[in-house]
């Protein structure tokens, strides 16, 4: 049975304008690869409630699990959680256990925080939602059939996935081996690295250029080099294209560096 | 007439799975915005020919420009270039301008490269094509259509973009103003700021918590605060905005720190 596929939606107009730098793609790319719910495909998108909607319905019918961040907090910008009521056709309505998690949270704080209009949106879901509760704060993301909605603050993210992760049914976790080379050349490799992939046609073998900055003044890239990475479900045929590259890098005069280079 | 819009896509395996983080998308969101083109929709799409033929066709046919990262190296897995002939519905041939250009500059190598099949790659391009030359190599980029096509390594990308920009037509410039607070809840200014935001439709108010680490075995947010962000094409209503959040700030007892924190 093939792996389930993932898709990412990152939803705020903050990320699109370039004011935030993005930190939950590698997170939730890195720790989905380990469950064998590989990510497929990541989208962001701004705060349009129409753009939402339409897109939570094309990538939900598309992808085995969705994953949202970003737009459930309590102001005016966090639309996320009507807009997937909207994409799902339910009413969006007071989830009256986590109200009243939140009025307990708010009641115990010192000074005592106020369970006004603002924060009664947080614990309002579309109905037949699961909340996702997590240790950092009583306000939930939620799954709703395959969406998975959790909120953009990476912190807070990670924990709701840490409480997410053991409900998801996963496949065959990916695993990759890379070597690197300094001083190899991309362009001197591509055929031998080519035979390579098309022995090994179920992984993904990717040739990835890295540079680090040498003496001022100097011209091209005096510590360049590639990373060549095998990945798939298969550990063997990872650990058996993982030494053809090693033997053809080897039989190049170039020095491969198992793992990542210190 | 309103602004052109833009779609980056992000083409490339290795930030699907976690291995590479995208260091693209901030910086194109934050120049394009300075052009007056704003970034709309971000893709993060695997290098599968059909994958990267439709998102193409669907992408360049929503937005006025399209930019895309990623795949125009000599290796195997560098597919975006012929992706692009077969979504215009062109032929992707050697460049002869592109092609002597380069060799040229590997003659120039000491010690010489050579120009084999797999540079000879990074030479052929979509019939129409028009290079994108930069600094960085002498392989290049390249404008098909309103499709702009250039490599994933940031400090090429952005030796690319640089060249590029010039030839855009922009529309007018994005322009932005933060107010923080410390010690602000969200949830206690959600009401105000909607208001704010219903007096400038035209504006994208945002609200975005942040927090910074308190001593060890704290609860809370002993560093937390909010960042309210007024953005638009109006500098006026820009700040306007921003002197109506200053002033909602004081009037609740909160510090209203103009731009970032230090």
């Amino acid at each position: 049975m093939p792996n389930p596929i993932a898709c990412l939606l990152i939803i705020g107009n903050e990320v699109l304008s370039g004011r935030t730098r993005d930190a939950n793609l590698q997170f939730l790319a890195t720790r989905l690869g380990e469950l064998g719910i590989p990510l497929r495909e990541v989208r962001v998108i701004p705060d349009v409630p129409e753009t939402i909607i339409a897109t939570v319905n094309e990538v939900r019918a598309k992808h085995d699990h969705v994953f949202t961040t970003g737009g459930i907090g309590p102001t005016h910008d966090d639309i996320t959680s009507e807009c997937i009521a909207a994409a799902f056709g339910v009413p969006w309505a007071v989830h009256e256990e986590t109200r009243a998690i939140m009025a307990a949270d708010y009641a115990r704080r010192d000074p005592p925080v106020e369970m006004n209009a603002a924060r009664l949106r947080m614990a309002t879901l579309p109905l037949g939602a699961v909340p996702i509760r997590c240790a950092m704060t009583s306000a939930p993301g939620f799954s709703m059939g395959n969406v998975h909605v959790m909120a953009g603050v990476p912190r807070i993210m990670q924990s709701m996935f840490d409480a997410l992760a053991p409900s998801l049914t996963g496949g065959v976790p990916v695993v990759s081996r890379a070597v690197h080379a300094i001083g190899v050349f991309e362009g001197n490799i591509a055929e031998p690295l080519e035979a390579i992939q098309k022995r090994y046609p179920d992984l993904d073998v990717g040739s990835y250029p890295f540079y680090r900055p040498g003496p001022a003044g100097s011209t091209g890239f005096p510590g360049g080099g590639v990373a060549l990475v095998s990945k798939g479900v298969s550990l063997a045929d990872v650990e058996a294209a993982t030494a053809a590259i090693t033997e053809m890098l080897v039989k190049m005069g170039a020095t491969p560096i198992q793992g990542e280079p210190g």
